[in-house]
């Protein structure tokens, strides 16, 4: 049987591949510090073990992973700092939650013999490149904190597939969206329309335009890539290929979801935040070249996401996975 | 005047620019943890004051530091680890003395609101191109820690352009000879001969070939640069646009000068250590479409550091400065 170790597992994304290696019937060890993850989103899954844990402490992460067996075991690692614009004021939240996990990830990979890593990257490593549709080859110039630290663990990586791992997979993942949601534009935009149904403001002009993932084909992505035969190193853009869906148009689907009578203003300011990229567009031809798309565009993920985001917000998340 | 913060500043390449900075009437505050730094590099220059201190210490850096001005600062992060091997076993040497020092360098100069820094980055941070020309823009994969510190640097370095930061040089070095030399093969291969002038042995297969700047023109490039006027984040390649030097060449330089009878042995791997990059070429044109290319090829570069550090290593260094 296979072990899964999956840092970040009880958050967003985590808990939605932790559920998907779990159905498999695999083993599945989470590591998470709880701070945004929820020990609820895992509830009722079988052959799944939480360990509450900040991944950044290598001899606590050692300690917590002390039973997991030395062979067969597979590491996904997806936590980090969600709140990008934070590490713009405050470096040292990218620093620890974003880079240093990575590092003692590694430490721990090393230690143990574990040589296969799946590693959840970003399309901030990239930077601004306008509309210009980025491969895998683009030059990376990351203009957020996140970006930047999620650009250092790339690094780290590469540079441990020439000791120790075996198979590392680097998914720079778009803006992905879904439930359990725990951050967002989408989750942001619900829950202000909840508590002031009659207006909402959007950071920015609005017309920063974002390529959008659902969490479902995110997921069936990361599996596709991991039962794919390649090299020690890989990197693959997860995402479609359209160029993405404007924040206005975002809020719009919101607002006529949760609130149709709410008026939305926008600023005048370019970017949404310091480190915002306010376009982005992907070449995905590397991934679907070995035979996977997304079946979603951006628009339709987003409207899937919102729709699932406003039941959660109306109910308790278990109610809506089990509807 | 300007005031000059140079880390690392007891160093090769680090006392070399706090001279030439000092002869141009600036002032120079000098922050090194003296591990390989040594305080008689500085002896004898006017205006340079040296603080021993762990750069990666941000509390220790900002006590450091306090008694500089606020106004007309440029900062020089030149301070890393040097011993690229090493970073291969013990990943955590490049982590604090390569990336944790930029870190710690960014936050007091967010602190302080200095916004011009130039960073001494490396051919490192690309990894392995064969015997492509490397431009700034190509794919950063690099297969050492040490290059992969540097570039997670760049990268913070980056993400700070959009908040602080108004000039930023992420200058791209190769290997780097001269003298005061600490480390490098050709110190390596000096010693080694004049321990035992009968024999050297040469780590790899002596093929791999490595472009080679002398460290006077290196300090001219940088100041070079300084000069110019350009946005707030550029990156540079430094050096010659030759094929480089390979290892064997070099220790046959070294052999003739030091102990013309040794024979050289080397192995059959065509990597020197893990993390070696066994053949580079830099394209240099951006550089040179400013106005600047060095005189001097690789072999000679290397040719010139193999006299002054055979005069070091026989002379002490001051000596061999006054001469």
């Amino acid at each position: 049987m296979t072990w899964h170790v999956v840092t970040g597992g009880a958050g967003f994304i985590g808990a939605n591949l932790a559920r998907a290696l779990s159905q498999a019937g695999d083993q599945v060890v989470v590591v998470d510090d709880l701070r945004l993850g929820r020990r609820e989103y895992l509830a009722g899954l079988a052959n799944i073990q939480l360990r509450k844990v900040d991944a950044a402490d290598i001899a606590a992460l050692t300690a917590a992973l002390r039973d997991v067996p030395d062979v067969s075991v597979e590491v996904w690692h997806l936590c980090a700092n969600s709140d990008i614009r934070k590490g713009a004021t405050d470096p040292s939240v990218d620093l620890h939650a974003t880079f240093l996990t990575t590092f003692a990830v590694l430490e721990v990979m090393r230690a143990r013999g574990w040589g296969v890593l799946h590693f959840a990257s970003t399309s901030a490593v990239y930077g601004d490149h306008g509309m210009a549709a980025v491969d895998e080859a683009a030059n990376t110039r990351p203009v957020s904190n996140y970006g930047a630290m999620k650009l250092a663990s790339e690094a780290i990586i590469r540079a441990a597939c020439e000791t120790f791992l075996t198979h590392a997979r680097l998914l720079r993942f778009p803006n992905v969206v879904g439930v359990p949601a725990t951050h967002g534009a989408v989750l942001d935009f619900t829950r202000r329309l909840m508590a002031d149904p009659l207006r909402l403001t959007v950071l920015g002009n609005g017309r920063q335009q974002k390529v959008y993932l659902h969490v479902a084909e995110l997921i069936e992505a990361m599996l596709f890539v991991r039962a794919q035969a390649l090299g020690t190193c890989e990197v693959y853009n997860l995402g479609p290929s359209d160029a993405g869906i404007c924040v206005a148009d975002i809020a719009q689907i919101v607002r006529d979801r949760v609130a149709p009578s709410a008026t939305i203003s926008c600023a005048n300011e370019a970017r949404g935040w310091v480190g915002d990229v306010p376009r982005f567009r992907y070449d995905v031809s590397r991934l679907a070249a070995l035979g996977w798309t997304p079946k979603l565009t951006s628009a339709a993920a987003v409207a899937r996401a919102v729709e699932e985001i406003a039941q959660q917000e109306r109910a308790p998340y278990l109610a809506t996975l089990n509807a």
